[in-house]
């Protein structure tokens, strides 16, 4: 109860504007608009945790439109439109006539006409995915205003070829409650490295999301990655400008080592070279199968000339005491468990895996305060009527 | 809350005797019956407008059947299910075991413990679909009277082979908004024309529709097809005797030209020669590729003669005022977009596109009527409490 | 009404003790637990006839994790999750990550942020299925004990290869219903009887399930099935001690006729012989599909020597007058209709048809009911709540 009082109270001070808004990046949104989901997320998780409900709606849909394979984030998503009222709809594409030659522009609305939210992940084709999202927003904002729908569905990225914003919200409400607060972070380092795996074709997401996100709370991030395992260099830049402005600061390294000496937190997660999920993508879309082999097979080749980036307790022992605080968004390659080498040793993992289960849980309430930041007309009021409503 | 009010007060004018009953087909139904439905979901359209509720359901819930891909319907029957306060379960042939010799007997009584309705999509085989539906409906009726089910659930035809009531009462209700009531249609023209498509096997359901329920209203139908295009004889029959009997006009010509001259309204739609949908179910219960190939050749080779029958510019010019409402269930095959030449121009359907999407946007509010007038004993009582919970 | 007070009086008197558990063995349950799913389902399904919702969460998710086909089990959860208030979400194990390595123990907990039961259906593979749910079970339980879940969900076994609870309680309402009460089974004799089918691999589950339950009311049981056919020994021997112990009577034989003389309730099914699910388990799980043909052709081949294991009407015959009740948990191989030669002769399942439609339609308040136990703290209380909010 303290913590919804003081929550709601920091609540109060911010300026918020997410109000018909779709979430798609968060270095799109202000610091109070992030803030806001943060506090509305932990208000909500300890809502839950006093069986006490959010529903907000009574009748009302959720889409969901998942490209790739998700367990965790469909779940997430699921929850989130539960705890709130809304009913999911899932468009699978198979499914559906979408795989006809629909346009996106038409589905978007057939879908929509009574949807509050629509969840997208979308995060195989670099270049694609977020524009997809902005497609559909673009649609939906026609239909509202051409009088086809009665009210705009909220757009929420659950996952594209540039950002993971839920995720790394997630992430980011796990290290205010680690360190104690947002401002605690300040000055705290933080390592985003490239770690291998024997798997490929991983996207970015998760390390632009990071350094996109977690630049604006003044931390040292390092960026760790071997030559060739670069990000897209809008979203480098970005983090770099914004680690400026907000007292923070950035920096590139091909030394994972060097990345985790001293650290306070590390995050190493494997991705893709950046031009290898170039060449991808023309392909992926022609599906040049024997193209996308030959690509995989050098890309395999040249990961495994990285194999000893793993996050092993010698790497560890490196940070801040040996107790740097180890992130991940799951499922991790763990050596000698799911892989016979990969991103992380299996001693580290298991000493850190129930935390990670905890960085997970924030999820559904993440999504959950989204949703709500972006539906209700006054979330303030109506948040205040909820703890009202005990 | 003028149009409730208004609405309310027709409503209690009409006989309604649909309580228990199923939807089927259109012509079934007393005038009385289809004026409600239409009153009923233009006041459901108006609430939501609103953001208020109508959910008349704590619990319960709604199956679908879907024998074939859908996305629009599939989301108009979840968004009416769940604005209603229904849930949703979807009876996937494929992951049940119908596919492994249960009878549609045992199985329609097996799902249907806690269900109000079953939305059933069937329009694959001439001669099946419909009669699939009254199967479900005499397996629960049994089901009900012999204590097997506590309540009967409706089925509400979402497409079959005969008809495709809650398209076309979507497009009925477009129609009204359109012109301003229902008795203005009264002389207005309708060609409900063939228009050429590269694809194959679409179903009779639309036209045969069309025609069922549009010759009720005193309208001077044209139904316009190439030779060989017919649709099912007693559909044809019926539309013919309902339009004398409404004080309309109904005639057949292999002109589209003629059909679409002076025309207020037209219904440019591909469909398959009715002989070749005969010769079809056999072969598709057979699962005789060989056979089903060989027949789609034939079809598109007779279909490519047709190219002309394509919904232009030029021929938009004949109607009234060059100016005449384009109706289309969606998606539409247009030439230039979805296919090299289809049934409608680009220009044309994009001049009409935002219009179509309205038309669509009736179907949730049309299906969660059907529902409601045939789950809720005091239908208007109820709805009147409805409105007086504001 | 009458029923109602009836059944919440003997409720009142039972010593309550499912809250927070799982649901797994029919066996690991005392009397009072099985006696209070049985009064509660039996309430559920007479308030659902009376059109009284029994709905007690605001939201929540009743997840459900199907490793093999199933429509009625599918439905029965969508039900019985509706039914309370609860949202359903399928672990679609192949959109999922679940293929790619992670782990039980993760994905347990990832799915579970909101849930509040976890329907589980894996009857496959003989030594897993129980297994797999109570992993399931230990994985949630860590997570709720180390902070990651704020609550811990109730494992709902919907089937595995040692049990089908949902299936044998219904099963016994079913029995309870024909007979007048639970106490008049005593002495009754049961048949519980293998039956030819030309299908392999059926599971143990429903037979070893059935005298695991049945032989605590004081049945003389009689398990009938040819030589190589036998059960999982443990459940044999539990089977043959709880008859021992309740006053009842258990014996084996490996004459049809011999079980059916004289027999009250004859329950004729189909399953494999222990030894081929044996043999099964590592060739499925090694995906030996010339190995699994192998196995198959065999196993036919043996089935084909009991073809006159059928239940038809020369061997009802044979029971308390003739006229005893004939159960299956459906669906049915059915001699001349889903196949040529099967369980159960023509005549013999249309006569009891409905019947085992009515055995079948207490499944979802049977799954209700376990839910209800295992997630309402005070279930007499809240229960008595719902009584007064007619």
């Amino acid at each position: 109860m303290k913590l919804l009082r003081k929550n709601l109270s920091e609540l109060q001070k911010l300026k918020l504007n997410s109000y018909g808004k779709d979430f798609l990046l968060t270095w799109e949104k202000t610091s109070d608009e992030l803030r806001a989901v943060l506090l509305l997320a932990e208000c909500f998780s300890e809502l839950h945790r006093l069986r006490r409900s959010f529903r907000v709606f009574d009748t009302g849909l959720a889409i969901s439109i998942f490209r790739d394979n998700s367990t965790r984030t469909r779940f997430s998503f699921a929850s989130a439109a539960n705890a709130l009222g809304l009913g999911l709809a899932d468009l699978d594409e198979e499914k559906s006539q979408i795989a006809h030659g629909e346009t996106v522009r038409e589905t978007a609305n057939m879908i929509s006409f009574m949807a509050e939210a629509i969840g997208i992940r979308d995060d195989m084709y670099l270049g694609e995915g977020n524009a997809y999202m902005r497609e559909v927003a673009a649609a939906v904002q026609e239909g509202f205003e051409q009088g086809v729908l009665h009210q705009r569905p909220s757009i929420v990225n659950l996952q594209c070829d540039i950002d993971h914003p839920t995720q790394t919200l997630a992430d980011l409400l796990h290290l205010k409650k680690h360190f104690g607060s947002l401002d605690r972070l300040r000055g705290k380092k933080l390592a985003m490295s490239w770690a291998y795996s024997p798997s490929y074709g991983k996207p970015l997401s998760v390390p632009q999301g990071v350094i996109g996100l977690l630049s604006r709370f003044g931390m040292k991030l390092v960026l760790a990655h071997p030559e060739g395992y670069s990000l897209i260099p809008d979203v480098v830049e970005t983090a770099r400008r914004q680690s400026r402005e907000h007292g923070g600061s950035f920096e590139i390294t091909d030394n994972m080592e060097a990345a985790f000496r001293d650290a306070d937190v590390v995050y190493p997660k494997s991705w893709a070279p950046y031009e290898v999920m170039l060449k991808r993508t023309p392909l992926l879309k022609n599906g040049d199968r024997a193209g996308l082999k030959q690509l995989e097979k050098q890309c395999l080749a040249n990961n495994a000339k990285f194999k000893n980036w793993e996050c092993a307790e010698r790497k560890l022992r490196l940070t801040k005491g040996g107790q740097a605080l180890y992130l991940h968004c799951l499922p991790a390659d763990i050596s000698g468990v799911s892989c016979a080498r990969g991103e992380v040793s299996k001693g580290v993992f298991e000493r850190y895996r129930l935390a990670t289960y905890r960085e997970a849980s924030f999820k559904p309430f993440i999504i959950a305060a989204m949703i709500f930041l972006a539906r209700i007309p006054e979330p303030i009021a109506r948040f205040k009527k909820l703890l009202g409503h005990g």
